[in-house]
């Protein structure tokens, strides 16, 4: 085993290392709505669920752009600039994650390019826009799963990121995912793909089972 | 396209559809150690990065004991006891976050197991305990990758968890996981296994690669 201490490396080292060790990363496409109208589209996998009641949900935005970071270390035209994401989400206090499964994810990373801030990322890369229920923000027709998200806290204790906890409010389902009766999805119909570290993605259809038993003693559950 | 509002669903409804939503997520086999100086450890899948600057990770900890959620819905003797691991975390203030791989996925979801709270897990499923740096919670020897980490911080907002910040201080790679003149972890060495809905987990080891491009116009990059 080799130890490395943290506290003498740079931001983007400890940024290397910490995205090298947790995989894979369920991906959050993003889509915010600007105050000119026009729909925005980012990519984020430091993305996790955080609650059942209130149902949240938590992704860390950088603050500022800093360059495309897995295309190898070019410089962007926007560096030093607010997220378009974060502005949006800062603004209309509202957001969607749309799920993203293997047909659309060359497209979602895509939408991690440094766009200008008056170009539309769905609309570059090519995805259809879907009107969605309880909030203005429009979701990708093309995800599987997409969650309407209105803004629940915004934590400022990193200087790197804002930490940005959305409640979720409902979810759309492509035809099919959902088994109504059971109100859950149905695994075998979903195939997310996940991030690894730096350019690397997985597939997750190498698949198995693990049951978690209750505890037995003397061959007897102890309930 | 299938809408479901989340606010007239059960608790557990909600759990089923986020985890069933939110996939492949990196499993977080926590260490901790309590008063009596016994050491616990448990899988958590609500878990990812949150920052370089401080590193920060993020858990969210059911506050309660409910049964095993994935084992089909059987009761567990320790219903509505607080988690060991959150209580190890409130009075030592840190805990270990070891990466889990294939060779460990079953032991490591074992641990979830409703052990007694004077059972060590790792001791109990065969996992060997080694000495931290940092901190004095021990890691598991086995772990591809461990995290030493200081509490940061725990957030009460949610009513079914503990959202429990930590900040990485140091970490453990297994021989030859880490460049060291590059400060990467080696991605092809590295497989860790992903949490999907229920009892399903998935490998790593279909992948791919794309690169984000910086935006171009008339051909040209605008830097």
């Amino acid at each position: 085993m080799k130890y490395v201490a943290l506290d003498n490396l740079t931001e983007m080292q400890i940024y290397w290392l910490i995205t090298g060790s947790i995989a894979p990363r369920a991906i959050a496409l993003v889509t915010t709505q600007g105050q000119s109208g026009h729909v925005n589209a980012a990519p984020f996998s430091s993305f996790t669920y955080m609650s059942e009641d209130p149902p949240l949900m938590v992704i860390g935005v950088d603050n500022y752009h800093k360059g495309p970071r897995a295309g190898g270390g070019e410089k962007s035209h926007r560096m030093g600039e607010m997220k378009d994401t974060l502005r949006n989400i800062t603004d209309s206090r509202e957001f969607v994650v749309n799920m993203v499964d293997e047909p659309m994810t060359e497209r979602a990373v895509l939408c991690a390019t440094d766009f200008p801030s008056h170009m539309s990322e769905p609309e570059a890369v090519g995805f259809t826009l879907a009107q969605s229920i309880a909030i203005k923000t429009p979701h990708i027709a093309e995800a599987p799963i997409a969650w309407e998200c209105k803004l629940y806290r915004i934590l400022d204790f990193s200087k790197t990121r804002s930490i940005v906890f959305g409640e979720i409010v409902g979810m759309h389902f492509r035809d099919g995912l959902l088994d109504e009766e059971r109100m859950r999805v149905r695994a075998e119909e979903y195939a997310p793909v996940g991030r690894l570290s730096g350019p690397n993605y997985c597939r997750t259809t190498d698949r198995w089972r693990i049951n978690i038993p209750v505890y037995t003693a003397d061959d007897k559950p102890r309930i």
